[in-house]
């Protein structure tokens, strides 16, 4: 199967102190859009999630969850970037995760990076790349603290509108709202990106079970193709398995209620089947103890299948995602394509690269019957399989969960300490 | 704590088209060479594996594991080798593993790119990323397919000779022969590297049970440093428990002699309780299932002080080892040591940054005791905890080890397989 | 707490030898019918599976499963009997499982004892033990090999009648229909049950998704009461989780038809978190390798309280349960009952025993929220924690299902060997 | 292969009350004794451990662990003796374990059964069961709370005496001292047993770091053939692996010291592969959770075969044998021995019952490959694979193992638990 070079330009290489290459960026036919793409029936690969892959790179941190390395390391988020559109992917997401200013004030961003220029910095890094090669650029937004704090409808809509702003002036491609745990406010970031003309997609981040107030996947799905949305679908939170299943109830739901929509799945790197509704955030693990979790390789090619059997064509990853695991899924769904990606110059398809390893036995595996049946260890045979998860049954509105912009004091850390060895 | 910026230039950030940082660099004082730190008592953190890292990122070979990336995607490693420094790294090691002539013919490298060229390539990247900070260069070499073939002791020198003139040429600051399996190879790679008159470290892929001629750790120790290397000890191939539980031993093996050396571990970041002589190779997850296995932070932390306690001072990682993973080494010496790496500006001490979480629950996660004692689970509940591992029991001079240049053909395959499966 | 001898007669010890016992039974006072203590709120403790306890016990096959022993061994089958009465239970059903004649004829019983023959001995034996305690004697009926096969309801009925015939004759207090896979064999058999005028009580051995031919565990409910059961239940083929989650089912199901019902459960002493619709009979482990899901007391005593939360008064257990299991219900329910078993005398009440062992790290696990915490270990680190069922999906009515007297053939074995491999 | 009947005669049938079979009693031929099997190369196999099978039928207290039953409750001892000899022991062993007055004092026995009465009904009830077949009958001492507080040679050689007093009068046929963890006291005891003239057997409770003063296996063999021992070996404590491994040190050991033995194993039927130098008693499970540890009739049949193989002779089995565990040993010897057990006549070998199984997929299942292969899974996802033992690094002389008549206080219960939680 031909390699096909996603890159326009050749950007990185020994020859890369040798000269200019805008001519050729000029030169570029226009991409097709992404509901173009969609409508024609082409699967179109996403990314994997940028907070968690840079967190273990050291630019982002675990708590805050903030993406000021946009601004911040630029070089760092640049290569990630590189490093999914060579493993596949065709749309660059600006890396504005939790980058509207609420969140940054809350959690302690130290205020060098407004989010105005983290907005900023990130499309002007998603573009360059995606330039690069044949990905769209999309936008994106995500659930606020405002929200989580019950501020009203027109305070929470204001704070997407800001980041809307960046997205239209930088003249992003698509836009995406991603991360929801409640319908109701991803409703509202959707009214607010359809005001650009521009294409909507929108995901939440739940299970079967539905949001954290109960609307199932279904009716969740109606509400968001209703307001506006082209391509709905679920991110995060659960792992493959769990986001296909949840994506199939909503188009169920869709189908139902005579909607159309495309749809998409960006689920975990993680095997969840411990979690209840409210995912991996409450598990143990979460976020510093996941790596026995990590899909491999194959698992990946098994979600790429099983999402394309179910219809979905919008298929990316979430938090855990490293280039590997989406060069899997393009190379899974390589012969419905006609071609594998430019990663796929260094990996041989179900482990043929293995036919030159210096050890034998090893060579004995390079055969995808291998690892297609292969049950891998753990090496920790003082850890269980599963989980119970944390959780403390409450949502929106409740006192635990109003937000505030000062670091969680020691008194009320020791009383967060004590609920939780109760609950336990 | 106060962080020390390992960084003498700002070279990463928003500010990055605005000027020359060049002054900073000439301006910067002499380094101390590894021995002056190892010798005043200093604690070096080394760095990680970059061909696993590599891999996932999508820019080397699984089979071949050959270092090509140096000269085809130089940025790619320029950043991951940044990545290591922001973390802690006092070392940045060049990207040449595998990177002799014979190995390079032998497993299907393109050709586009001569050993020459990547040594060459591979010094630069690392000086580069070294002088953005305190780390100095390390020039390896590591074991070949001329010795398992059983080349003579001059030609498998030659190809070491060959490597050796460029890391000269280079002027990199010492120089480190790793990644063997027979002592005796690596005894031939000490003598040829000291002629360079440069410090050299030397480190065996072996565990408990010795090398794969039965020869134990400290008879092997006491070898190498009467060969000539300065520092000893093992990489790869196990995890740290077995790496340091090896190291201890190759100690007893040189005090006993009545010798002196310094100690360094760069081990596996994945668990291998279950390994025999050969290692994480033997493992039936090897090379593409390994997920399951792979360190968390808190596992470093505590490899980081028993490698310490076991008099270790030259303490890094190999295969698996992310950023991350080198900066929780970096983390749990910062007392030692007097300072956080500056990759820990995005990194609370024992999960501290959750205390910026939103729900709280995960706040009351921010401790310690939390991550220490939590057992974490797979989410694999049809996968055991360890595996038997494969290896046929053949080492060097069996004709199932004899290297050929061309891949593995059908038929040597399908017995290969054959052979496999009345294995299990 | 006071230790009830369910003992009339000291007919078990050093004393044995000396003298008649007779006098006491004589002036036993008539015992409450099951329907009298249920109706009263009593909570009944059933007995323990003697199929699986007799086959560790060495006078059972495995295969046939038939009861041959009641006859053959009537000592180990009084043995089993008195340990259950030790133990608390107030049922000693008669060892009658699969008794009946197509099934004796059908699965290579010597053929030297009738149907006739092992009902009457399992009467006899039952009602002996019954008589030295407290406890009932429960006639008791399963599915039929003639079902299976798809012979007339008339032919099945009759099936039933002989059986019931024996327990009419030898006066039995009460009836029960027990492992039906499929509520029609079960109301056929129930409707033969109540031209007795015994009370009866009728269990399926069924999880939440219901009978064999997808009958949900409400609809089997009601129409069991329909025909005349006066308890309903489940038994077999689930863990006491499933179990009493499916009677819960059932409760519902007839509560919403406006019908009443006394409710049992007679779980698997085994854990199957992995069960499909079939249980543990499509597990790969049954029934020679179920070691490993052996619950222990102390899951039994959670069993016990679940089930009494849900309304379940009449609480015992089917394969794999033990004495000790049994006693464990009974000192669960010690203080609703006001009295503990005579087996309890051997025992102290959540590990307090310990306190007299020879080591003091022991003695420190004498209390009850050492062993309600503990996850015990496995010992297997070679072994997962879940199984993937078999099961080819077929039901009454299938060619594969269609009963034969003959021992399977060489041929026949092959070709399901063969099936069977591709399977996995 | 044929069907051995160990029966000489008939007891336990429909037939059982027709009549006296006494006859045949005194017809049987004088069987040759422990030596004169060994010496002649028999398979000599042993019985399972009394006092954790007796605890899970409710007549032993776990914790005094004292066996009171044989005179309390005499038919539940009768029938497990029994049960082995038709599951194909040789050997019935008093149940006198622990049965020295000084543990019975100690340990709350209710005194209602001194010393003499236990051990007197548990040789009479050997006797009569192992002369319904070939068995012989072994009286048993073991170690003393005596010798753990520091009593003299003499007072600990008073109470071995004793008890040997009362196996002479019942004229046993030949002696055991089983289950020390000091191997001076097994020597004492051996040296007592020696003074009646008869066969004298001795095991420790020891894995392959030896006893708990640190004297290694292959010399405490040595000691114990010195003192007299004509069979040495090792029971209880650790699984069937680690305890042919010690036996393999021990034989090494003795053939060193030029000496001559034979050789015994009476194993736990639990995994350990966990342990330490104290065995099962420092596992967290002990003695209540050990379920999920508990062999498999297959990882039995590989024991056999393992022990055959390292040259044991004496096959048997200790505490979590039931008589299939011992059966196992009997079928997989089958092929050495020539005959089947009486209990096979309801065992296929290697699960062929199932041939007769109801479903196709069961019946598919009728094949040693199949059982040899399976991973049996645990059902238990939440439970880890190994644990961490407990042990509080102290021995024989250390206050904290002084023992004392009463039950431990509140008082010092308190403080041991506090000593258990530090300790975690």
């Amino acid at each position: 199967m031909r390699v096909q070079s996603p890159f326009r330009t050749q950007k990185d290489s020994v020859a890369e102190k040798s000269g200019p290459v805008t001519a050729a960026i000029i030169m570029a036919p226009a991409k097709k859009n992404i509901l173009e793409r969609l409508d024609a029936g082409e699967v179109v690969i996403g990314d994997g999630g940028f907070v968690f892959a840079l967190e273990k790179r050291g630019y982002v941190k675990a708590g805050p969850w903030t993406p000021e390395a946009a601004a911040e390391h630029p070089e760092a988020v640049r290569q990630l970037h590189r490093e999914f559109l060579r493993a596949g992917s065709n749309v660059m997401q600006t890396f504005t995760f939790y980058a509207s200013d609420d969140k940054l004030e809350n959690r302690g961003n130290t205020q060098r990076f407004t989010g105005q220029q983290i907005n900023e910095a990130a499309c002007d890094l998603a573009k360059e790349v995606a330039n690069e090669g044949d990905a769209l650029v999309a936008g994106g937004v995500s659930q606020t603290p405002s929200y989580l704090s019950c501020k009203s409808e027109n305070d929470v809509k204001a704070i997407f509108k800001k980041q809307i702003d960046v997205f239209v002036q930088k003249n992003v491609d698509f836009l995406i709202a991603e991360y929801f745990e409640h319908v109701e406010e991803a409703e509202w970031a959707v009214q607010v990106l359809k005001t650009t003309g521009k294409p909507v997609a929108a995901t939440l981040c739940i299970g079967p079970e539905g949001d954290l107030n109960g609307v199932g996947p279904g009716d969740c799905a109606v509400r968001l193709v209703k307001a506006g949305a082209q391509i709905v679908g679920i991110n995060c939170h659960f792992d493959p398995d769990t986001c296909v299943k949840t994506v199939k109830m909503m188009k169920e739901g869709v189908e139902k209620a005579g909607l159309k929509a495309h749809y998409m799945t960006q689920p975990l790197a993680y095997h969840t089947p411990d979690c209840n509704r409210q995912g991996f955030i409450d598990l143990p693990e979460f976020p510093f103890s996941l790596e026995p979790r990590i899909l491999s390789r194959w698992d990946m090619q098994k979600y790429a299948r099983e999402a394309y059997n179910a219809g979905v064509r919008f298929i990316g990853g979430c938090c855990g995602f490293e280039p590997y695991h989406i060069r899997a899924l393009a190379e899974e769904l390589a012969p419905e394509r006609g071609f594998l990606p430019a990663g796929s110059e260094k990996h041989g398809t179900w482990g043929s690269g293995l036919e030159m390893h210096t050890k034998p036995w090893v060579r004995a595996r390079a055969r995808r019957d291998y690892w297609e049946k292969l049950n891998p260890a753990s090496g920790r045979p003082y850890c269980p399989s599963m989980s119970i998860p944390d959780g403390w049954g409450v949502t929106k509105g409740h006192a635990d969960l109003m937000q505030q912009k000062e670091a969680t004091s020691k008194d009320q850390l020791k009383a967060l300490f004590d609920k939780a060895s109760q609950g336990h």
